[in-house]
């Protein structure tokens, strides 16, 4: 894969048996912004990010695979503190400009020593080269069947997204982690904002099995190595567009790479009453496990549909609301404000593509959203219910 | 079975090919309140009953199945109130005081005439034998593989219940209904509070798919052919009790009945901040696709447990939550303020008994829940991938 890596950021990664070690370090300390799983139980990485997201700089980021170090109580907290510590004396920075992730099986501590000493290795060779950055993407992923980089080059700056996490959830390794990098020249009070809108359009709308993990991650780094500042060299829109396309990309990625998932599905609410039921409606769509189920069956069952969209309980007129399928092999409308009849075969047919579209216009007003998960099949239940602790 | 039959209301139901009928008759006017769906696209028969509902008197109900007469329109509307109207003509009431109910395939129209000659000949067979309530039970059966009747018996008076559906729902056949009568003498005002209630600690706590369906009704009519008045005669509590009493063991008979269940399911959430948070943790840990693969996998995984009961985003305190399985084999204590070391082997035991229970204790206060639920298996995907509609 050929893609511009920031100016900058070095990136390295291994995995050795059950344990992946991924480093990113700046060259200079950057500004960064993160937003995180508000999931009650989360991970001691993960309180520990926020608050440096919350002072704004630092200069790398540590992430492991294998152990979420989820659950793990104060010892957790200090494993945590002591993988930060050991990081900034390798790379040479202030404890408190390390984060840390991890990602892998709730109730169990990461392996601190073999991190650190996994890391110390890893910052002896870093690189700039888009195989290190997929290194460093392989050594964090967990259940992932494919790595996930997306891009964005912009004129003489360019922004990275790499991410980790299946559509489909894996037990105790459910987590999404993601981690964006610019060498656009941002204040941290300009990071936050752009970011919890990309995340909302994009992260937020995959299905992941209705279950928010204890370890979702989402950091945003911007080390101004190109000299460039968004509203003074580059238009503010474009790198706002950027980020959020890099984020819907990756998204998208990750609900593709769906657990035992035979179709990745996109669903398209049209004609909401506004954003909030538009996105409220997408995601019950494509969260329903009969609606998920009936796209394995290669079924237009626009009934479950129907009554996933009233689940979510949005405005809907069913005298205006239309239900389409939708692929590369053609569009079948089921229902028009009213049951249309179909063929049957031809709507089969649609849906046997490896990747469909659900439209639906609820009739009440401009509003739009899309949202994307996969297919429930067979081979989700033998996954999960075959995996043992 | 043998069981008591509330005075004054007789039961008839039968089903030929594809329709099912099921007509229950007061022999007085009852008083009648009832709880329903909040799905957007509600029924034309439920917004009707709710309309019943709110004047507060009805003579009869008409059930049929095999068609849900939802998104169906203005017709579906008229439909419902030609049902009616037929109905009341035969039993000899007013057009308004006929309750309608439908289940079956969403956008199509039921078959009115043919309900109706059905309903003629089950009003001449009508009767207050058990053996009447079964053949109700039976006829509004869709995917259903047991009939659901629960009852209470007072002094002088008794309380019966029936109900039709599916733990793991079916598609387009996701309706819920109960039909709960009484003999006591209540008014229409001291129905409604109770019964919405004993809704919340039952049929609102069994997952459903996460699906709200489009038909989903449960009603209860009180004749007063006792004589007996709660709060007179009879212990206010004690109807109370009993009302909630048969609630819940219809809805643990729907949770039991799942589509290609082979557990069934009892998550009880203590120690939460307060009830609203215990019923939202344990909803969420019945409801996890992934809760429920484990347990299909006889695997105690406490920390997708967690997870489920984290993203519910309750108050917990890790140091003092407590995890564990037990079913009638025994119990297995997983996490206790922290991860606890237990024997595999002992755990996969007391997770292969038919019913099992996942015991949360969150730590931070006294408020208590319970929800059920079942497994999800392989016929699961197999019941509602192969589903044609």
């Amino acid at each position: 894969m050929g893609f511009p890596v920031p100016e900058g950021f070095e990136f390295a990664g291994r995995k050795r048996n059950d344990v992946g070690v991924g480093l990113i370090v700046s060259e200079d300390r950057a500004n960064v912004a993160g937003t995180f799983t508000e999931n009650s139980l989360r991970a001691a990485p993960v309180e520990y990010c926020a608050e440096i997201c919350d002072k704004g700089k630092a200069r790398a980021v540590i992430v492991n695979s294998g152990h979420a170090n989820a659950m793990t109580g104060e010892e957790g907290h200090r494993d945590v503190l002591r993988t930060a510590k050991g990081v900034a004396d390798i790379v040479g920075c202030p404890d408190d400009e390390v984060l840390v992730c991890s990602t892998g099986v709730i109730g169990v501590r990461p392996p601190v020593d073999t991190i650190l000493e996994e890391a110390r290795d890893l910052a002896s060779g870093l690189g700039r080269d888009p195989r290190d950055v997929e290194a460093f993407n392989e050594a964090i992923m967990t259940t992932d069947t494919r790595p996930k980089i997306e891009w964005y080059e912009g004129d003489g700056w360019s922004l990275l997204g790499v991410a980790k996490g299946a559509g489909m959830i894996h037990p105790n390794m459910a987590t999404m982690l993601a981690f964006i990098v610019t060498d656009l020249d941002i204040p941290h009070r300009d990071l936050r904002e752009p970011l919890r809108r990309a995340v909302d359009v994009s992260f937020n709308m995959i299905s992941v099995d209705g279950d928010e993990s204890t370890n979702d991650t989402v950091l945003l780094m911007a080390n101004g190595a190109s000299g460039l500042k968004p509203g003074r060299d580059v238009p503010l829109r474009e790198f706002e567009k950027a980020l959020e396309h890099v984020c819907v990309e990756l998204a998208k990625d990750i609900a593709a790479d769906g657990e035992g998932a035979t179709k990745f599905v996109e669903v398209v609410v049209r004609g909401a009453f506004d954003e909030e039921e538009a996105r409220r409606a997408a995601r019950a769509v494509v969260s329903s496990n009969l609606v998920k189920t009936a796209l394995f069956g290669e079924d237009p069952n626009w009934g479950r549909v129907g009554a996933a969209v009233g689940a979510a309980r949005v405005e809907v007129d069913p005298g205006e609301m239309m239900i389409a399928f939708e692929s590369e092999k053609g569009r079948v409308v089921t229902y028009d404000g009213g049951p249309v009849g179909f063929d049957e075969e031809e709507a089969a047919r649609v849906l046997s593509a490896d990747e469909v579209r659900v439209i639906v216009d609820l009739g009440v007003g401009e509003a739009e959203a899309k949202a994307w998960g996969c297919d429930l099949s067979y081979d989700y239940v033998k996954i999960n219910a075959e995996y043992r602790t």
